[in-house]
């Protein structure tokens, strides 16, 4: 299915950029809010069964069943990553196939079907295309991009929805990273983010509207961010309400393992391969939180922030501050990955997928 | 507002028995998955506002934003409670007000504005109005009734949605405890249902979808439910997939406390008051699993299932029998509350609220 965008049939069809038009945005004031665009991605399954070749239609409601797994019982996952305009004229992606197989991990988790990696990027490729005009100018911004994986069917007693729906909507926002200074995280010691046997290794809803009251609570009292410990023990650091946590000493980066309890991080990931590509020795371990007092730099990572310093670290009534600014590594790491997925270097290590056309 | 149920002004208004007619149910085959009724109820209010009266409307599909906090973060309460036939013809409901109190400590936690409790009790009484005819006769089950608390507005980055939905929807639903013989109930040794400093005491609907696959797997091994083990220790027992449990030895009858990983149950509330008005001695504390397999007698408590008694627990490859029928103390709680609920004894204790008439 052709997504209804401005190369229509009754147009005539010149270059991409003859037709290229951008979407009314004051493209200056970019944040982190929805800005709803033209259209979304829609597919549908029966448990069972497997997704078939969704559509592209007007953003807006859906209709869903009161009784839908999604509303009574938090049957739904969600991914995020973004879409870039070069300054050569082309639109990316970022390595949209971890995102389509962190999906098929936490569908499998949270006992849904999920879309195939080849499904879920295309439909990624057609949800861009068919908001072309929203994907900001190089370099004051990205679109965001939202897949869901949602059970819909209708199920009273606690078990797997009869229908899931996988869809996508996209929103312009602006680089994180400029918009402010380092982070000043706050150490919680009443929430924990999740437990071993739970689902915080997969992107699944259940474990975010937990945490919305321990952010607003760390918000209201001039934190940037929460940084949680982990729930068997209280000692050691795991992450960030959105994104992973690293600390450094010397020359080695320290960030938590990915055994279940913290998300795995795509920009984690990504990082932390850069950071050995540069000489540093990364490794995965449980980081007590003595040590990330005595660390030299802390950095955090996500689709939003990229790479983002953390500037102070309260613990108790400690407030520690971390290296930043030109010399940090995390400075250094942010440039190099931004410089990537902007086009601005050669992408050695092919993470990026171009967008070539409506014809995708 | 007045529900559009059979008593229309167009019909003559005779006695509430006189218009009465049931729905075209086959009451003797009731189980306990969703029966459509005609109507629901539907109430919306604005983040810091809050709510009004809401409406019956007819049942149907909402429609809902993509980016609603319930499809995207998991941010939506639910609720679950009954309506009874009694034998002299009355509509009852089981202490509506707790369902109310509960739904408030889950929107406090959830950071959502929540309906007041005689909001919450006036909603029910429409509701189950509305469905009259679907109310089961005497013996033949009750109408399950699911209240919704879900962020509907639209969110973008983590934080409390812009709208909440209150909303209720109904299903007749049959006796559980007549269906079948006792429970066979395998512990968990790999999933864990909540941790302190969680949601695992609000009906947060993120503590179900991580509950389906080990349920699911439970299931498929040929056991009724599962026991989940403490995330913290591993060493106490906490709660089934939709209900409290206790153990009995002698006079002492011990059930897990509500310290926040398990649901603070509106049976298992009432029926420890129960259990000491007979005589015995109710402990809410730590129960340890060598505590459960020494047990003399297990049983569960919930809205679905009133009280039923554990047949059996299987603990790695130990598979423990303990005391069920006639004897047991699980099968004269069951009575003794179930003969409330249904107006066969006095309701001492006014837990039963009568729905009177349209005019409520
Ligand atoms: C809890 C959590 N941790 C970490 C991340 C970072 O993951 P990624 O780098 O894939 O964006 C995210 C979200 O994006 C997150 O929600
Ligand atoms: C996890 C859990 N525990 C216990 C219960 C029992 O609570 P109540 O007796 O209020 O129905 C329920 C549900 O009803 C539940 O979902």
């Amino acid at each position: 299915m052709a997504p209804s965008v401005p190369h229509s049939s009754s147009v005539p069809l010149l270059t991409s950029e003859a037709n290229e038009k951008y979407a009314n945005v004051n493209w200056e004031e970019l944040g982190f809010s929805l800005i709803p665009t033209d259209y979304m991605y829609m597919s549908k399954c029966k448990q069972g069964e497997s997704f078939s070749e969704g559509e592209i239609v007007p953003y807006g409601d859906i209709p869903i069943s009161p009784c839908a797994g999604i509303l009574n019982y938090g049957q739904g996952l969600f991914e995020g990553l973004k879409a870039y305009r070069t300054e050569d004229g082309r639109i990316t992606l970022f390595r949209p196939d971890q995102n389509a197989f962190r999906m098929q991990t936490g569908a499998d988790r949270l006992c849904m079907t999920s879309p195939s990696s080849d499904q879920f990027v295309q439909a990624v490729k057609k949800t861009v295309l068919a908001n072309k005009k929203w994907v900001p100018p190089p370099g004051k911004g990205s679109l965001y991009i939202r897949p869901l994986l949602i059970g819909t069917g209708a199920v009273l007693g606690i078990a797997s929805a009869p229908e899931y729906t996988f869809l996508m909507y996209v929103s312009p926002v602006g680089n994180y990273h400029t918009a402010s200074s380092g982070l000043n995280l706050i150490v919680d010691h009443t929430y924990r983010r999740a437990h071993t046997g739970g689902t915080g290794g997969v992107k699944s809803c259940t474990n975010y509207s937990p945490v919305v009251k321990p952010l607003f609570e760390a918000k209201s009292s001039g934190f940037s961010d929460i940084l949680f410990l982990d729930a068997a023990t209280g000692r050691n650091i795991e992450e960030v309400s959105t994104c992973n946590i690293f600390i450094t000493k010397g020359n080695i980066v320290s960030t938590p393992p990915t055994s279940g309890t913290i998300l795995p991080g795509i920009t984690r990931k990504s990082i932390s391969e850069l950071a050995r590509d540069i000489g540093y020795q990364v490794q995965e371990r449980d980081v007590s939180v003595e040590e990330l007092l005595e660390a030299e730099e802390v950095f955090c990572t996500g689709t939003a922030m990229v790479v983002k310093a953390v500037e102070t670290v309260t613990f108790h009534d400690k407030k520690i501050k971390y290296r930043t600014g030109e010399e940090a590594l995390s400075t250094k790491l942010h440039l190099m990955l931004t410089n990537i997925q902007m086009g601005i270097v050669e992408d050695k290590k092919s993470w990026m997928v171009e967008i070539n056309g409506c014809d995708e």
